[in-house]
């Protein structure tokens, strides 16, 4: 009993954090039981129940199934089931018409072959990556409804009677949904992308600093786990909820500062070259983690000029992420970029004198050669890093242009 | 018109295509058009209907939501499906059974305020990690039935009926779903992960001996596009893919090779390992195509010593392919990888004297040293890919042993 009990607290303190971390999911839930406590009114009220009659739970079920977390997917999902609501509908009518005329034996056999028939091959249309990203959860309606018209129609026969309830019950859930999701502390697909894109990059900028520092820090301090780091662990895996969130953000209204067609797909590219970035630091952090340790005599010689050019990459993508949060071109971002390459060039120049260096050192060479390999290694993968980011800067300066424009 | 004819011919070969590349594709919306007819029996035979009555549209509905690409996502969602349905329609008939004492006013009262608090509670819940991955289409139907039988059961007053035909109804489809899905040529969620990290852990293969081969390439041939090194683009993002797939193993009865308790875990941990070393040659393809270029001399000091390296690695990652694709224990795996680790010593041994080569060369270091950063870079890089891939060869051979074990 009491194992039961520490697992429910632990679940409930999980719950509790997930709450307090972003009350707007917590607000989420509220806003579902607001909906469904308005759409059952129309059971408890006499008036409305005689207009919709039994129909009323596919109103219910609209709302279930169409709330989204996002207006974005709100709207994405109440469009999808409302068209394929519509044309299914018309499609089975228009089979059931042509089965009626054929006779009372050809009748079930017509009807069983083009439910086979559209069920297989909308089933189908949904490995299509252009449809599947778009209209997913509009085919499975339309599979549902064609097959609810075509065979029902056969025993009920008032069949436009039925579609005209569906309609009715369709618009009522939809509608209530996109009232709630739209006026009540409304969630928009587009600035949670917005929002993702900027933290991402000031997340990526702070391990991007911290990694370096961790790099060349003091042998003995080595074993500290460093507390930055691991922010950019997060953007490694996040092309699938950016690739959502951009998809659904398209289906938004302008709102806020965002304007008519905002550029959307552009987002996609900055996350794109930040998830370049996050590749390289993934493989500097993986040389900082490996055992092979380097010489003191090498590390002073390059600490001062990658620290540098770290600090000058992550100001540049600090700088970048507020250019992108407030909207507006920033006018020190080129002059940034520019300390940034000039850091890049002294450490390439840096690294061409170290041959000469680790000769001069004469006889420490035989100690110090133990751990050439690993050091040169970490350099150079600091310079390796600090291309992309030059890329990506490029790019970044490009896009907030757009942006703003 | 012309344009969208051509439109429709592009739309038409490119689903072509994707069936020709995997019919199982093409089979499975066969199988649903089949287990849809199946279902819509029940409204053509007489006995059938007169036994479930209208409720055969249920059936109909569960056969179109459930019905998964693979079996393990058949089985999840069904017993998703049930066991919502079940706990949602007692917790609804025992708050009816609440209300229904407490009196004419009351009851719609309760019934509203159980219905917003249940969603409300059950909506949040799916924000949690763990609910989320196992439950999210079970809860979606714990709310919308829930929200039916109290709501309706106001109304109709013949709760335990509605219960029941519910219930037939879903063991009707869910049971139609599961014989068609699982005896028509059946897709099993754990096979398709099986293949999946065996291949891509051959495309690794692949792409590493073609970037290592493109990297010390004669400068003229430089520009040809290697058709090798893209493989392992897919590995980069394939981590959702996998997770769910890993997730929907685990529903799977033993099929085939694979026996009751597969260490599906496991795979996890393997594509981990894999996406790793994508990400390191993500980064050593960065270096390949940046346009610092190496001298001739490092390239030839450092080429043979690379070029082994990259080929022992990649023959490591076929023979670990092999082994995990035959599901045994491959005897040539352990001595594979020692001569790994010998190249990988072997190459820290060659960059550690190459300081003296270039000192060595004398007058020519004023005009080699222009590509050393560039050329040390991709050297070290490599060195730094082979690391990982040590690291992934030990943590394979484990996994593979268990695989087997």
């Amino acid at each position: 009993v009491r194992a039961w009990l520490m697992a429910a607290a632990g679940f409930g303190r999980k719950a509790w954090l997930i709450g307090a971390d972003d009350p707007r999911k917590v607000v989420h839930g509220v806003k579902v039981g607001a909906a469904l406590s308005l759409v059952s009114l129309f059971y408890y009220t006499r008036p409305l129940y005689d207009g919709v009659g039994g129909w009323a739970m596919w109103a219910v079920m609209t709302v279930v199934v169409v709330f989204e977390f996002t207006v974005g997917g709100c709207l994405c999902k109440g469009f999808n089931r409302a068209m394929a609501t519509v044309t299914a509908g018309l499609l089975a009518v228009g089979v059931h018409w042509i089965a009626s005329r054929a006779g009372e034996t050809a009748e079930p056999v017509i009807l069983s072959a083009s439910v086979f028939v559209l069920a297989s091959a909308a089933t189908f249309s949904r490995f299509l990556p252009a449809i599947k990203a778009r209209f997913d959860y509009g085919i499975t309606i339309f599979i549902l409804t064609f097959t609810f018209v075509a065979v029902s129609g056969y025993r009920v026969d008032r069949l436009l009677h039925l579609a005209q309830q569906r309609a009715y019950t369709i618009v009522i859930g939809v509608g209530i949904c996109l009232l709630v999701c739209v006026f009540i502390c409304p969630v928009w697909a587009g600035q949670e992308l917005h929002l993702l894109v900027s933290g991402n990059m000031e997340k990526l900028a702070d391990s991007l600093e911290g990694l370096a520092e961790e790099c060349f820090m003091e042998d003995q301090g080595r074993q500290l786990p460093s507390a930055k780091s691991p922010g950019y662990k997060c953007v490694l895996n996040s092309k699938a909820s950016e690739d959502s969130q951009a998809n659904l953000a398209k289906w938004e209204p302008p709102h806020g500062r965002f304007r008519f067609r905002h550029p959307w797909s552009q987002y996609l590219k900055v996350t794109a070259a930040m998830r370049y970035c996050a590749y390289c630091m993934e493989a500097l952090n993986g040389c900082v983690a490996s055992e092979i340790k380097a010489s003191e005599k090498m590390k002073s010689h390059l600490r001062g000029v990658c620290v540098k050019l770290s600090s000058d990459s992550s100001k540049v993508l600090k700088e970048l992420a507020r250019s992108i949060r407030s909207m507006e071109e920033s006018r020190s971002i080129p002059c940034l970029v520019t300390e940034m390459k000039r850091g890049a060039q002294e450490l390439q120049a840096a690294l061409r004198s170290l041959p000469e260096q680790l000769m001069s050192a004469g006889g420490e060479e035989e100690t110090t050669a133990d751990g050439g390999g690993g050091e040169n290694q970490r350099v150079t993968v600091s310079l390796m890093e600090g291309m992309p980011i030059i890329t990506a800067a490029c790019l970044l300066a490009e896009v907030s242009e757009r942006v703003e424009g």
